[in-house]
């Protein structure tokens, strides 16, 4: 009896509220008041109230015709000329500029930040319209704190700091006042971290968030894990066949839209690098400390033994190091116990007309005998190669058997837990694992945790792996009769890209991650079915060797964009950024060397 | 039957054994042959074996008289002038000299090493006999190596390193090549951590050790935990009532003898701090990862989340500084992926000359709330105060009311795991446990371990302790006016000195570990039964507050030294050392206007 009349002024409550947020506007919808109602209401009706209401947040002149919607939702790639094809002369002007040139146009006055945070606003709202890009939307607060830095710098004559006006996206764990942090979980929607009624909802601040904020720069939104069942599946911008790669996917797509100028996503596996390798993007995957994590969404909070780090994705080197250094410039240490107090140090930076000696030697690493890489990523890498011996640099073979390792110390210390947290996540409301999760809940349910001394055990294995993993690095300097090697070439993963569902772990990015390296992926090329075919050759190592290659189709890959990672060793961030410019700039000029010859 | 004639067989073994090691010399006796055999000889006689051992490494003119060594074990204080009185004039003008003026005079040539290295061990050895001080003893290879620094000196006209001929002690953690690890578990006589057979035993050698070497440091032994089976109690040097304060109690003991120049002790919860203020001598346990622990015998390594750190004990804040400065020129973080790549930095250092502004404030905790510090610890912290008001310090009352959720924090983090390895290392021997971790094993066996979701979330308490503490120290900043506080001064612990066996957790110092923050100890003075007694106003603030209170004895207590500590910001050493001076000059300053006013 006390039951059905609970259902039945639950009922009434969701008509009540959805009537009530219809009378106020869509994008008004979500008040605390109705959250109870709203997770009463079943997972499918508040996500799809979400997604309009996110829809509600775009300019009206911004929304895309259905038949242009149908279209680009029907094409293989949509990256580059497609989208681009889709602006004004003048939108595409701005979103086509790096974040160095951005900030040199608006400081010389050419630009203003209105005009910039616009032309990407915009060039966002095609994206997300086209692939499933934004679970946040802020572009009407991006343009008035747009307004109010052009305020300052007409009254100021100089700009509020160095990424003054320049737009971001964010991966949709940080918290920004005023917006949702569901990180995908529907029962998270209008909660804070799940709780509700505790006066944190929609009200606490990244300190990351901060101090975008306080360099000048400008979030306008915030991106999606790659699938969710809020948003649906994000593809690969220039590949629908496959997938934007995980975690950090949404956010990685939308770089390689250029729906904003540079990103911010999450590491705890190769989350940031192989969704910037599969969309031709540059990133850093930092060591844990150097830029703060404080007051983020986190599953997985208590475990700090290889912590969840924040990585930055964007459009260059030259940006990444500007986004990097300037972070480091507000000594966040001081606000953040778990960021260390290592300001940016330009004295580590790579300068060919300051050092002496030998040029810097690389490791490279093209099988590390877990999985072979798929053509297009074995042709990067011999790019790269090329490239760099061009230049006169020794590339030293890296002989380290122990990949494999890395897999279970990862797992177990990643998940030993059972994740219970996520489990509890999606049970709020309801709504079914999306694949991606599914294999963390076997028959549905968390598994056993860990028992703690066993998983201690992990730990020291962790300690003892990079030790021994420390002590090869050292010992290359018997074998480049110099330093040591200063970075390691390597592939970020041994595929080319994902089909949906269809994942093996990276051994070339769980190893990062274990050793707490820090890690710069360079887009290199493009796959090439005509290039990029099995080799006649190819000998499995393994039946899983044998099936990651089966997976390869050289057509179903043609055009994905193929990478490679340069690892540097602990909290070696400054030099292996410079190292990063070095291997761009021989790409450079090892392609235009190749297109003068053809 | 079979174990029977088993039990025939290793009787005779223990004899043949017992026969071989009296035919080889006492000192010879721990032969890996041997090691099975003492394993079933009771560990009673295996400890017996290793005294006598040890005592056969002491050059027999150092063996002090039966008579002297009986009036020795009965006073209540041999520090200072007693052990000085039994010494040479040379050996105790030499010890008497703290590590820079020691450096000096070998560089200058005034002093050898092999003078400097003979008149510590002999007053070590001293030390060992009136206190069980010492669990390995080296006197003769550092000797030889003093000799080998000498030649190198006349030879080069230079000294090895900056450390050159400097004789130090280590806690029985560390591992030197030659000598047994122990850590006082009588089963790890003559293994490697416990086990046998691995060719790492008495093979092994801790980075840190490396370490001193290459500096030109010379270790002459090592020292035990506060009691073992092995040595017995180390009593507390200047008031034999008290304890030595645990777990690096040899060591300050061997420290406040002066038996070595330096000393160096591990903390996971006030190991290092405690033992420097009962004895009266300097220290500095930094944040985790500035000095390394590589290749270190550690129960509990896979506990990294709050992990043991290795703390320097010394005569002075000057030899501190240089000895942790000189273990940073040695770039420890390209052989130990745990030390973090943080040069010495000159530039944090305080210097009253180059910094503009109002002088550095200190925050100042007299009671943190859990237990109120005995007369003598709350005399030593107004003398601190004075001191620095006579100098003109700002001086900002602690407000924070929150270290008692440190000690749950502490223990669960540091011993949620039930501690199977102490466990194992102690019934490897069938030893009975000392009182001191009897508590760690209730009804003889390891608790049962935490679940690790369990343990996640204490993780994440201590993540928000973290913050909670850094936003309050940041918000002193409002009350001095100006920057926030540099330092705390506070106790270490609310007691001066223990009662062997009447242990209370200390907040004081369970808080700066939880905290992972850096703290120097500086001794102020000592207990003075005519000053020091319990004020009538003494309110206690509850049972164990007054039961902390009832322990104090004006009679039991007098002559113990009470010191104070330096509490600074993670990884904020270099700092924290120059402001530790700047409180050490200023207590000099007041003690000897003190003396004037006499």
């Amino acid at each position: 009896m006390a039951a059905k009349s609970m259902t039945l002024i639950l009922t009434v409550a969701i008509f009540v509220s959805v009537f009530l947020a219809l009378a106020n506007g869509i994008s008004d919808m979500w008040k605390l008041p109705e959250v109870l109602s709203r997770r009463q209401a079943g997972w499918q009706q508040v996500a799809s109230g979400k997604r309009q209401a996110n829809l509600a947040k775009i300019p009206p002149d911004w929304i895309l015709e259905p038949q242009l919607l149908e279209d680009g939702r029907s094409r293989l790639s949509i990256a580059g000329d497609y989208i681009e094809d889709l602006l004004d002369d003048k939108s595409r002007y701005i979103t086509d500029m790096d974040v160095p040139e951005l900030v040199a146009r608006m400081k010389d006055g050419t630009l203003t930040a209105v005009e910039v945070v616009t032309a990407f606003c915009k060039r966002a709202a095609y994206a997300h319209q086209l692939s499933n890009l934004l679970l946040e939307i802020r572009f009407d607060e991006a343009i008035e704190r747009a307004r109010e830095l052009d305020d300052y710098f007409r009254e100021h004559k100089r700009l509020v700091g160095p990424l003054h006006g320049i737009p971001l996206t964010l991966k949709d764990q940080f918290h920004i006042k005023g917006l949702d942090t569901s990180m995908g979980f529907i029962g998270w929607l209008g909660t804070f971290e799940g709780e509700m009624g505790t006066g944190k909802e929609r009200n606490i601040e990244s300190e990351l968030v901060r101090e975008f904020n306080a360099l000048g720069a400008v979030p306008i939104g915030k991106a999606p894990e790659t699938n969710n069942n809020i948003l649906g599946y994000a593809f690969n911008p220039y590949n629908r066949n496959l997938s934007t790669g995980g975690s950090s996917g949404g956010e990685g797509a939308m770089l390689a839209l250029r729906g904003s100028a540079f990103g911010v996503g999450t590491d705890i596996g190769g989350s940031v690098s192989m969704p910037a390798s599969f969309q031709g993007i540059f990133s850093i995957k930092p060591s844990a400390g150097r830029i703060s994590f404080k007051d983020t969404a986190n599953t997985g909070e208590g475990q700090q033994v290889m912590p969840t780090v924040v990585g930055i994705m964007g459009h260059s080197v030259d940006a990444l190091r500007m986004i990097f250094k300037s972070l480091l410039s507000l000594e966040p240490w001081l606000h953040d116990p778990y960021t260390l107090p290592i300001p940016w140090r330009p004295e580590k930076e790579y300068n060919a007309r300051s050092e002496l000696g030998s040029k810097p030697a690389f490791g490279f690493l093209t099988n590390d005998g877990v999985l072979t890489p798929h053509p297009p990523i074995s042709r990067a890498m011999e790019i790269v190669k090329e490239a760099l011996a061009n230049k006169g640099h020794q590339l030293i073979k890296w002989d380290w058997p122990h990949h494999r390792e890395t897999l279970e110390i990862h797992s177990l210390i990643a998940r030993g837990d059972g994740c219970p947290d996520v489990y509890e996540a999606v049970k709020l409301s309801g709504e079914p694992f999306v694949p991606e999760i599914t294999n963390l809940f076997p028959n549905g349910k968390p598994r056993a945790p860990l028992p703690l001394p066993e998983y201690e055990q992990i730990v020291s294995r962790m300690k003892t792996y990079r030790q021994r993993y420390l002590d090869y690095w050292t010992s290359t300097a018997k074998r480049t009769g110099d330093r040591p090697v200063e970075a390691l070439i390597s592939p970020v993963t041994p595929y080319a890209g994902v089909l949906p569902g269809k994942f093996y772990p990276s051994t070339y990015s769980s190893s990062v991650n274990v050793l707490d390296y820090a890690s710069v992926v360079i887009p290199v090329t493009f796959a090439d079915k005509e290039i990029d075919v099995v080799s006649p050759n190819f000998r499995a190592l393994s039946d899983e060797d044998r099936a990651n290659m089966e997976g390869y189709d050289p057509e179903k890959y043609h055009g994905a964009p193929a990478a490679v990672q340069l690892v540097g060793r602990r909290l070696d961030e400054e030099r292996l950024l410079s190292l990063a410019q070095l291997v761009v700039e021989a790409l450079n000029n090892y392609k235009s060397k190749s297109n003068e010859e053809r």
